[in-house]
């Protein structure tokens, strides 16, 4: 364990391997570009974005990964590169990686939120009680099963992401095979069953009309990557990052520059973000901090989220500057994911619930399914306490191991 | 703390104060019995319960206090009293505590939704936004407040209950005190206004349609106790009980009968129980088990509750068990009370979910109040999630603690 926090950003740590100036700075940045032209060669083999294959969501991924990569080593690294160059790519290549983001985000929120209204539904029907109305039982769930495959993803019969597989909670979380025996034209929006089947009816249409929303914010956001990924503006970038490949703009004095301290101040700014995160509420369990304004009339985002989506980004350029520091491949790093991970669960779960709010605002819609998306809102808010639960667990045991082996 | 967990019902344990016999359970049973009738003469005193004075609530306290107690203890040392007797007066006892309580948890319940209605309306709203629309929080806020008056106690600006008191908590959830300002004839149906201040005037809406429905249900219970009181029905019990005062119809035996192997086989019965609850799960924070089936078509109770409220009762039989062994004053119990505690906070949130998704069933209701009640639910599914947290972690620490002093 204590050979996993071996710091590279630590002087003493790194003096076997000698210094690590501007070149290895170049040699990771013409590494990155050429994964960047890489990845955009693999999109146009594919067919580009038109249809849709599973070749060209990889190319996306790809090209946004060496694009983040760029941008944040000339940042953590600004001093050592050609500010007028830096200045000028920086934006551009955050423009596109951010464009190409879009798509994918509404495809995991939707994806989140009927997963987790799949499990508020109760995946097994409780046995004495169904049977008073097991058609409306039957129908809820069929209709976010068919919902689930229209969309072209394999959702798979759920088990509760965030409990531990004890044998209490599979036998409670495991999900009954109802999308198997469900016909495949069911409608969308069965008619409501009076009564008690009123809220499980909710959550369908809940699921139906986030569906509808989610859906139809992806089919823009998929129209926007095409148009961007056609533009000059993109091809000028990519104009770029082909330079880039072969010629890194470096200062005159890069060669010689240490990039330790630059990379130690990077680390500096995440730690201070973290110190400044609320961790003493966020390790207490149940601390019921995330829901507080769960209902204050105000729309995404939330603002005690921001500090967290803070240091969500400058624990990635820390992570990237530890990259440039390292010429060989990348020791895996357990902590730094983790707290990462539980980051992205925070940010995802965060923007899922405000989703969630935000479809309860559609006009007209009915109080079973306005009722479905607050218990969904909520459900959400509590991921986001948990992610930052998480977090603060990961982080705090480190810093003890730290403490032990250092 | 060793002294604390010194075990009364361990035979070895209880050496030195010699045999507990049948003589402790009359002299535990003919105090019990006093204490019943001092509550019932405090209640005639304070005029009963027709003007609804501080001291005839507490007398109501009381009376159930002594008569859970004693149908406890009959049903614990069932061998050492008569038979025909005990059958005869634990139902009518049983009616009698049932019936008194009622009132009190339709009380207790709405005082607890309105409570996290508030906190989830955000205490003090944020600044920058609030400015877009100060009258609509403002009406919110107002309206939750007159309604919390006019249920005649008092409802102190809220902090967090289950926040620990760290800095940044405190400041996010200090509570303005619009109180003080708000017109004492605010209607209870503010008009909604358009836009953002929906969800804000969803909980104002939920709280009057909460506090209808449980004034309501609060005044009924109010009427059936009132009516038990004066039935001969319960003049019957009281006769009973003032015989027991004097006379405690013990089995041939009893004299000589050591009350310690029932005691423990009341412990054992509670280890049991406790065993078969899923303490694994409740054990890692954010398992969100509490929440499945939170939209299932089934309104309350939720069947994963029952064997925590079982274990609930159970722990009470225990507690006044050891109380019957205790001759002297009863030794502070500190577990015990965390324990019963966090059962009763399970207890409560349980139910108070349970009103709030039945209110959601209330026929045309607005989407926007809805959607609070939903939010609301899983808010105290949370508490129910929570409680078991706490639970689970006092009885471990307890154990572990056992094996370390024992």
């Amino acid at each position: 364990m204590a050979m996993r926090h071996h710091d590279l950003t630590d002087p003493a740590a790194a003096e076997t391997a000698g210094p690590v100036t501007g070149e290895a700075l170049a040699g990771y940045l013409r590494a990155q570009a050429t994964e960047f032209l890489r990845a955009l060669r693999l999109h146009r083999e594919t067919g580009g974005w038109g249809n849709g294959a599973e070749g060209s969501a990889d190319a996306a991924r790809a090209l946004r990964r060496s694009a983040r990569r760029i941008t944040g080593s000339l940042h953590t690294y600004r001093p050592l590169l050609d500010a007028d160059w830096s200045e000028e790519i920086r934006p551009e290549l955050a423009w596109l990686s951010g464009t190409l983001a879009m798509e994918h985000a509404y495809e995991a929120r939707l994806e989140r939120l009927l997963t987790a209204l799949q499990r508020l539904s109760g995946a097994t029907p409780v046995p004495a009680r169904s049977e008073s109305l097991p058609g409306a039982t039957a129908t809820a769930h069929t209709t976010l099963a068919t919902g689930a495959r229209t969309t072209g993803t394999a959702r798979a019969p759920r088990t509760t992401a965030t409990a531990p597989a004890t044998p209490a909670t599979t036998a409670t979380a495991t999900t009954a095979t109802t999308t198997a025996s469900a016909p495949p034209g069911t409608p969308a929006h069965p008619t409501a069953p009076p009564d008690r089947g009123n809220l499980t009816v909710g959550a369908a249409k809940a699921g139906a009309l986030l569906e509808r929303q989610l859906t139809l914010a992806r089919t823009r956001a998929h129209s926007t990557a095409l148009q961007a990924l056609g533009s000059s503006r993109f091809h000028a970038v990519a104009d770029k990052v082909a330079l880039l490949a072969s010629e890194v703009p470096l200062t005159a004095g890069a060669a010689t520059t240490d990039l330790r301290p630059l990379a130690a101040a990077a680390e500096e700014r995440l730690t201070d973000a973290v110190a400044a995160l609320p961790l003493v509420t966020a390790g207490h369990p149940y601390n019921a901090e995330a829901l507080v304004h769960g209902l204050s009339p105000e729309p995404a985002p939330h603002p005690q989220d921001a500090p967290w989506h803070q240091v969500r980004l400058l624990l990635r350029l820390h992570r990237y500057a530890r990259e440039v520091l390292h010429a060989g491949p990348e020791p895996v790093e357990v902590r730094l994911l983790q707290a990462g991970q539980a980051l992205d669960r925070h940010r995802d779960a965060s923007e899922a619930a405000a989703a969630a709010a935000q479809a309860a605002r559609t006009p007209r819609i009915a109080p079973a399914t306005a009722y479905a998306l607050g218990v969904l809102h909520a459900d959400q808010r509590h991921e986001v306490e948990a992610a930052r639960y998480a977090f603060q667990r990961c982080w705090q045991k480190d810093r003890k191991e730290r403490a032990g082996t250092g």
